[in-house]
């Protein structure tokens, strides 16, 4: 396989959740915690690609706030990025994804990745990829559609339509964030997939969608990059970089295409947006309890607790949340991490 | 009111106790703690006899490992100590209040305070030592008996006598901690009085009691205190002290003397011996909560949060205590808090 056909992995790595507050904050977000294991969601999306065979070097973006953070953690997994893009702010996934775009130039494949998703079988995930290949090489603007498991309230949907080729489909539309009964048809109708926010195709071809589908993203972040320094590491201009609208990708440009796909995949799949999630997702112990870090557990039951510092022991509680981080401590109950950014803006300062 | 004639305050601020910990600790025990309010419980002690028309500037005793604490904390209230006896090792009450009552002289009245008690109504209490002086200038050994409020199974017992002059008895006898069913017997008879660990006597009529009940405590404590450098800061020698039983005053010497009265006071006295006992002492709000520094509580109820550090916010939560120390995290349900022990014995280091 010549160089040129390789695909480039792009990863995401914008993201300032508060979700996982008081873990995460704005000068550590969720993709650079260690939440599942050893290595941090970065490191993890960045080894998922990491078969140079299949993968060029990956292209990272991510905010010049992090410039250090992400060469600290790539360079601990042993990723060498072909570029790091750091983001002068923070413009959404349309826009940051044509900096990666314009940066590779417009025959490349690019296989678009978050940086803070999980995916337990990487083999199935590279075999969905391979799915797409031939229709991003035709095109196509693929995604890759996440197989549901409960009536999810939190993702967007992607009804499949027509059959393309095997396991691929075109998208018939995409939906929004359900509510519960809507989530629940979905669910039962099988028809549907979550949409998980990765995607394959040419560089030149979204460039050319985004600049039919959302003309001042491309005309902004093409002055950006016109106005950066060359080299591994592109800081794009950051007043034409601010002049881009800050719209997603699937609202830019995906909902809007009529040549998109969906290439269906169970790969293990999952966005950990709450301590929930993270305690549903984890491995439990005998009594349904999750402890990571210094953390005790003593005659308690369906707990998560986790420290990214101090020692921190729980006795005799049950279905409780207790983060420990290292400027501030949550306590909620099971079942409430949705009040996250409630107790973040009524924590003492 | 010549010199002579003057209470000496000892303040005994050798305790240890874990039983607040994680904020608590070797340490940090509990009297140099601001449990309740901008106060350390060493301080509040102190200001409590600050009437240098009453009281000479007190004695205090603790551990050499707190020197520091000790004399920055008196420093901050405002109290320049007679003396700061620092003991090389802790050898229980009977030896401390003996290396007081040594380096005095035999003359003056000591009142022996322990330095972690609250005490609310301090005019109560000075009104009680008054009571008290002219019983112990007649050789009497006096105690202070707390009018027990609940049936509480923490604490000793003392049953009054025959009334010796206006609010003072003759002790019938001291009593060990009772059981539940026990200590209600004692609330209900209206009695008997708890033993709140306060003394009024003069110093050479303690040491010739230690001599008389406890010959091995006096000889070892005359010992070291013979071989101390004399002055402020008096530090007893080690070996010499190390060989005084470790036994309490009221073992040692209050239980076996004949000579013992007693003046029963109410003055809102409280020994904050766990996390619940400060629950159940401080002002709740109205919905039953008690935050302490740095602490939020989102629609929570009966709950403590306590911070010594870093800001702790618990959302949703019910009847639950949340202390965050400098060094770990402890949570437990209310009510449970004697379960102290077992969480800082399986502790992460």
């Amino acid at each position: 396989m010549s160089e040129d056909e390789r695909i480039v992995p792009v990863i995401l790595s914008g993201g300032a959740g508060t979700r996982l507050w008081p873990l995460s904050s704005p000068s550590t977000p969720k993709q650079f915690l260690r939440l599942a294991g050893d290595r941090t969601m970065l490191q993890e999306t960045a080894l998922r690609v990491d078969d140079r065979k299949a993968f060029a070097a990956p292209l990272v973006i991510g905010s010049a706030d992090h410039a250090h953070l992400l060469a600290t953690q790539l360079t601990e997994a042993g990723t060498i990025p072909s570029a790091l893009v750091l983001e002068p702010s923070a413009r959404n996934t349309a826009a940051a994804i044509a900096l990666a775009a314009l940066a590779v130039g417009p025959g490349r494949l690019l296989l678009v990745m978050p940086s803070d998703h999980v995916v337990r079988d990487t083999a199935a995930f590279r075999a969905a990829v391979e799915a797409g290949r031939p229709l991003a090489a035709q095109d196509w603007l693929v995604t890759f559609g996440i197989r549901p498991t409960h009536a999810e309230t939190g993702f967007g949907y992607i009804r499949r339509g027509e059959a393309l080729a095997p396991g691929a489909h075109r998208v018939d539309r995409f939906v929004e964030k359900p509510d519960v009964e809507t989530a629940q048809f979905y669910l039962d109708d099988g028809g549907y997939d979550w949409n998980g926010g990765i995607f394959l195709f040419r560089a030149g071809r979204y460039l050319d969608a985004l600049r039919d589908h959302a003309p001042a993203i491309h005309e902004a972040v093409s002055a950006a990059m016109a106005a950066s320094s060359p080299g591994a590491e592109i800081r794009p201009d950051a007043d034409a970089f601010a002049a881009a609208p800050s719209v997603s990708i699937d609202y830019a440009v995906m909902e809007k295409d009529d040549r998109v796909a969906v290439v269906p995949v169970e790969m293990g799949w999952a966005d950990i947006g709450s301590w929930d999630a993270l305690h549903e997702m984890r491995e439990r112990d005998a009594r349904g309890n999750v402890a990571t870090g210094p953390a005790a557990l003593i005659d308690s039951d369906n707990c998560l607790v986790h420290s990214a510092g101090r020692p921190v022991v729980a006795v005799g509680v049950r279905d409780l949340i207790v983060v420990v981080g290292d400027d501030a401590v949550l306590v909620l109950p099971r079942g409430q991490s949705q009040r996250v950014k409630e107790a973040l803006e009524r924590a003492p300062k």
